[in-house]
């Protein structure tokens, strides 16, 4: 068997996320096992690092899977390229050893959210972005954010009652503004279920004013979903690394 | 009266170009003029200065409306991106002076024409690109693109026979390529229909090798649509900027 690493960007606009749970489900898991299985004329699954939910969209998704046939990394890569649709493309295929597996292998991760803080309407990138039209106070952001980084258990900011562990570690929260769009980047070491989703709610909730920068730590202790901000739209999130 | 002039970005993707024809027929000028007629009660007709073809993108596209009401250029501005879909979006609004022709009184326009030259599938900007996923050699490109440049009569890069004059005077032809995409930037006094489709069509035969840089000038000669290259996609053209 050969193990071959896939770096993967995808608009996700049309697709219900990555992970596939059915046949003909519309994901861009699917869209590319489909490919692989026609290729080698059997099922084939993959192993994706990172299961981005519906509209979400990535720079630098990262799958491996196994092949019995021996193909080269080009032929591979253009393979894909050709039968994938346009909104999904192979950057990268590498041969790899045969224990490297792109989700427990992962390190860092690195995601961007982008919200429009103006009426502008951004036309060419509208598709990706949260169109918020909202003045937002980036300082007191910055000051909340500083209470999320580090290890922390993030219940609150997850949509589902985590049986395993939910404590995660949140390296790193950088906010950069250019021509009425607001980047928050997050990395981390892990993510749960809609968790930057609910970080990005919550924290503009601080940015208009309506919840307190001194709530977040209490928000946390709480461990309730209800008492985190609300769920941005999938749009506006991309994935943009993920460390090995 | 009172006369506005409307800055105008669109994505060309949906539409049937610029021009309204008749009602209904998804256009451009449609949308625009459909916003304004509800406005103000009454059909309303808007004067633009460039006939984008369908598929063609813009950035500043420039257009203007006798209004009888006198309504503020920012309240006319956000009453008009309020109502237009997502794909267009109103820039700016200038009252200005009821003599302003947005078509008549135009200069030099600049457009950019952009082709991917790679297998690269550019995700994020495929709507806005024409995938070539060929080689070119730019240096030639560069070389017939000489004898383009001045004032010439271009009826041999027009699709329709010009009853009018086909002369114009083509000012610049700048070439910038990075990340795998052409980026051929056209500045002249007015362009015919079709011409840099038409021009990027043969400059890109010059550049593949099936054309020979010395026969741009005995198709200009000859007068004759087909002496000159392919007319290739709408959605690889985006119209920059309107001088006046």
């Amino acid at each position: 068997m050969n193990n071959y690493r896939l770096l993967i960007q995808y608009d996700g606009t049309r697709y219900n996320g990555w992970q596939r749970l059915k046949d003909n489900d519309n994901t861009i898991q699917g869209k590319i096992e489909d490919v692989l299985s026609k290729m080698v004329h059997k099922p084939t699954k993959i192993i994706g690092a990172s299961r981005t939910d519906a509209g979400v969209h990535a720079k630098g998704q990262v799958a491996n899977v196994f092949l019995e046939n021996e193909i080269s990394e080009m032929e591979l890569k253009n393979y894909l390229n050709h039968y994938l649709p346009s909104d999904i493309e192979i950057l990268e295929v590498k041969a790899v050893a045969d224990r490297f597996h792109s989700r427990l292998n992962a390190g860092n991760k690195t995601y961007v959210y982008r919200i429009s803080t103006t009426n502008q309407k951004h036309v060419f990138e509208r598709k990706y972005l949260y169109d918020l039209n909202e003045n937002l106070n980036i300082d007191k952001m910055k000051e909340a954010a500083k209470f999320l980084i580090g290890e922390h258990d993030f219940q609150s900011f997850c949509a589902r009652k985590m049986k395993k562990s939910s404590v995660r570690t949140l390296e790193k929260i950088e906010f950069h503004k250019e021509n009425g769009i607001l980047n928050i980047i997050f990395t981390g070491s892990g993510f749960l279920y809609h968790m930057i989703r609910i970080l990005v709610g919550t924290l503009i909730e601080v940015g208009l004013g309506t919840r307190k920068v001194a709530s977040i730590s209490d928000v946390m202790m709480k461990k309730e979903r209800s008492e985190a901000g609300y769920l941005v739209p999938g749009k506006g999130l991309c994935l943009l690394k993920i460390n090995y």
